[in-house]
């Protein structure tokens, strides 16, 4: 595999998400795990301007922030790239940690994504389940994170179970916001 | 020392430097260390809507990224504020690295990071240069850091020990882009 397509080595990106009736993605399910709702969206659309939205949530694709480079080529070996035409579901997971994850240095933020085990849980879920991670608390934003996920339906017995997995693990106690929209492609 | 005053612990902020002829800086000194120059600048509003603005640069504070426990509450006892009366001098120095910087994952950035000895460097001019760091490349931006520093005139020789020392460490290898921007507060 070239360098340029390792795992979280491209240029950052900034994508925004747009709640409104147009958009390529109905929502086909939307739930609050934890915190504030958002309001109940019909479409989704990635990425293009939508006059009516009730909400947009913006963020941006980063180099990694704890990913250690032995994990980065066990992730590199089973990558999967977003918009592959078999991934018909999606899924938004925006995110936001509370103060006490923001105030702790990163060392101590590393051993609990580590203890957590984030890594290894997505990881056994590659190729299947594509995921790319946005960045959104540095832009002010009310989430921190917003997370897309793409995959067959056939895997969506198993994205439930990585999600199960990973709402369990220490770091997510550090949730304070999650919200999980479920989305199907419109063709 | 409250928590919320700990070195990197505060809510991000989106901070703007404009250069044009309006500004509470005036530029003395403007040289190109490294890479593309900037134009000219006279003078640099920090946060201010300059019309007449020649270029805008545009970075975020935000967690710290590399900064362990222990380095972080060995620069909390020392950390000095922007804005303090006597820090009549200032320099902005955005820097652009290289994409084999930005290719590397976290283990092997902050193993170079340690081997720099950046934390003990800008610690040991501290609490005289105050610094405050914004990240640009997220945001798309021509640099990837922007970084202010501000110190008494009287602290101006150690300021440039300071940068002497941090351009000979490992991580300036990556550094493809400098420019060093000094100024001088107009009241």
């Amino acid at each position: 595999m070239p360098p340029s397509a390792a795992y979280g080595a491209a240029a950052p990106i900034m994508v925004s998400f747009c709640a409104g009736t147009t958009g390529e993605w109905q929502v086909i399910r939307q739930s609050t795990w934890i915190g504030e709702p958002l309001p109940q969206a019909a479409r989704l659309a990635v990425d293009a301007a939508t006059p009516d939205a009730s909400w947009t949530l913006t963020g941006f694709t980063s180099n990694l922030r704890y990913t250690t480079r032995a994990e980065r080529q066990s992730l590199d070996a089973r990558t999967a790239a977003i918009g592959r035409p078999e991934a018909r579901m999606a899924a938004l997971i925006p995110i936001r940690k509370s103060a006490v994850w923001w105030a702790m240095a990163q060392d101590d933020r590393r051993a609990i994504y580590e203890r957590s085990g984030h890594t290894p849980i997505g990881r056994g879920y590659l190729p299947a389940i594509a995921r790319r991670l946005h960045h959104s608390r540095d832009l002010g934003q009310p989430f921190d994170f917003l997370t897309w996920f793409e995959f067959a339906p056939d895997a969506e017995p198993a994205f439930e179970e990585l999600l199960a997995q990973l709402r369990i693990t220490p770091e997510w106690r550090y949730v304070e916001r999650e919200v999980d929209i479920r989305l199907v492609r419109i063709d």
